[in-house]
């Protein structure tokens, strides 16, 4: 007898088939034993099945918990007098001679307590989860130095060990050069210090940088995922947001899972990583938020069959964005993906932008029982609505 | 004694003084009574007071709940299929061919029921008022006939009846000529029908009009405001928004609560809205969905001193907005409005847009105890986070 028998529902299962893009099943059922999917089908198929509960859902649609795979959640402080600055003229070079930026964010992040980091990061993250979110990665970045890196990288550790969700902790070793620092002896320090001590901690199970004018070289990352390879993670990379430095060709190279942000990339990059599999994470909230014109070439991503995922990007200088449906609505009506596309962004292909493609991302027998529970009537209200919220949210087969 | 007092918090009482253009008072309290506010002040100044209840907000913020002094929510269907054909490439006049717009919306309200109509329209009610939403315009319009108006009218007396939100219910008599319809007397019935019936039953405190090329003349919306004001009834109107008509001016000369949209209004029409003390409600969210680039002029409103108003505009077509502090950040970041400027377009202006600046719209002895509290560190982060809830939400002074 299984735990649970979720019915009357409809069911993306986000495997599909042809003519069904979103792997439909209407008038559906789902078992769940033990926090797994046992069964999914057609309400009549499961109709003998036994289940120490049965949950009729009243015609609601399930989707995989959503998947969100690029978030620099954890950070102190916010930059909301900035942003008030930028809207009324000030420019970027004025806050940064100001201190603000980037560089604000780390002096935030290193003056709250480590109660005060997670008590913030915590009400974020459970934003994101009443949106629907099950699985989120967070990324580091906001230390700028081996051992500030190590306290954020505790910090997410310990939201995924309090948190129904699932965290997946991403090393961002290269985010920024501190204001004074040397380059080489940080870039040094980054990569021969941190990376082998976050590798024998097990506190991350990916390396991330920006590569970009503003930021690090494609030399200076591509030591870093040298050494990333070496101690056994896989990388990923801010790639091509405000310039093309064929970062999207060099994390293909090194078979980095994702390549994020995309808005300047070119076809051979595009073609770079539909070989080696790597998925376009597009992020739509930093477009918003920074008023960009320049949107990532979908056209290109389609064309050469490179798998695009979405996240909500959640950070306090670009995207402080707290509802994930919201990225779906903006990938749609700033980027013009469909409404499947932008449901497999933030579900299937964002289960592969994290190397979790067997475990989440799609409802089939085997995978988590994590799952939301949309009042809608068709699919495409996933990308429609500002701010739709899930009705129910399963958490390994737990309501939460 | 009171009923309540609410302690350690910081109130944006919304009634400006020199250099404190949001009246705030840190580290304030509240005086709760019979639903109403009783005293506002510093917490010292409140120490000696009695209340049954003392209610710590732990140094949270807290205004006036949230007016969302212009919306459409009551409607059937959705437009999510039309979005993501527009998406596609898909033009308006495809889309009108078909069917959709305007006209789909009206089809899917006339074919739900009552029971359908409710339950949908409260869901998304529900919705804005999680989002810190305690008063809230809702206009008719899809029913474009004088009995589905009074159909729609119902439903929103309905909701008013049964939330505990306030509910402005608007009678939008001229939103779109049916098709086939005889220009002439379709505006006859709805002016000299329509009009006079939700007079007499009470069923609307304003009248509206969506004064376009596309939609109605001047002319027909002054005879439209000619019989308002002849059955006591207040104006308002969808002016400017897709070309200059002269609307703003017109709905100033009627003495107008409000000119809403905006975005072609010209400096005449400012200077004629300032005279007569009518309300600018900006709406960014239609801005934002059909991806327009003409902003309203905002420097224009400033220099003749218009009070902006910011809302959801919260409907299926152009506007399926859910959580009302998403307008504010799209005021800001889209408009470049001030957080400020954002914060009492949707309290204090917003509620001079409804005629009920006594009653709502800021903190003080009197008015209502409409509230809303949220987790923030500084004002600023109203216009700042993409989805930001509040952490408690007070009607008549009741936590709900
Ligand atoms: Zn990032
Ligand atoms: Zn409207």
């Amino acid at each position: 007898m299984w735990d649970r028998l979720l019915t009357d529902c409809h069911v993306l299962t986000m495997i599909p088939s042809p003519g069904n893009p979103l792997g439909l099943i209407n008038n559906a059922a789902i078992g769940i034993h033990d926090g797994r999917i046992v069964r999914v089908g057609r309400r009549t198929e499961l109709a003998g099945t036994r289940a120490g509960e049965v949950v009729p859902l009243g015609g609601a649609f399930v989707t995989p918990g959503l998947i969100d795979c690029h978030t620099h959640l954890v950070f102190g402080g916010t930059r909301a007098g900035e942003h008030a600055r930028r809207r009324a003229g000030a420019t970027y070079e004025e806050i940064a001679r100001e201190g603000g930026g980037i560089a604000s964010t780390v002096r935030a992040t290193a003056a709250a307590s480590v109660t005060e980091l997670l008590d913030q990061s915590r009400r974020r993250l459970h934003a994101l989860m009443r949106g629907g979110v099950t699985t989120v990665e967070i990324k580091s970045g906001y230390g700028l130095d081996p051992a500030a890196e190590l306290r954020l990288l505790n910090v997410i550790r310990t939201l995924a060990r309090s948190e129904p969700a699932r965290v997946v902790p991403t090393l961002l070793a290269l985010h920024a050069l501190p204001a004074g620092a040397d380059r080489d002896s940080f870039v040094d320090r980054m990569i021969e210090d941190l990376v082998p001590t976050v590798a024998r901690l097990g506190l991350a199970t990916s390396v991330d940088a920006f590569c970009e004018g503003i930021a690090f070289t494609p030399a200076e990352t591509e030591r870093l995922f040298e050494a990333a390879a070496a101690h056994g993670l896989p990388v990923r990379l801010h790639a091509e947001q405000l310039s093309n430095q064929n970062g999207a060709a060099l994390a293909a190279r090194h078979n980095a899972l994702s390549a994020d942000h995309l808005e300047h990339l070119d076809e051979a990059g595009a073609a770079a990583m539909a070989a080696a599999g790597t998925v376009a994470v597009l992020l739509p909230g930093a477009f918003y938020t920074l008023r960009e014109t320049r949107q990532p070439p979908v056209d290109l991503l389609r064309k050469h069959g490179v798998a695009m995922a979405v996240a909500s990007d959640c950070n306090p200088g670009t995207s402080p964005n707290l509802v994930p449906q919201l990225a779906m609505n903006m990938a749609c009506n700033l980027f013009g993906l469909t409404p499947e596309e932008a449901i497999a962004g933030m579900t299937s292909h964002a289960a592969r932008a994290l190397g979790l493609a067997d475990e989440v991302g799609s409802i089939a027998p085997g995978k988590a029982a994590d799952l939301a529970v949309w009042r809608i009537a068709e699919p495409a209200e996933l990308g429609y609505w500002l701010g739709l919220m899930p009705e129910r949210r399963i958490f390994g087969g737990v309501e939460q």
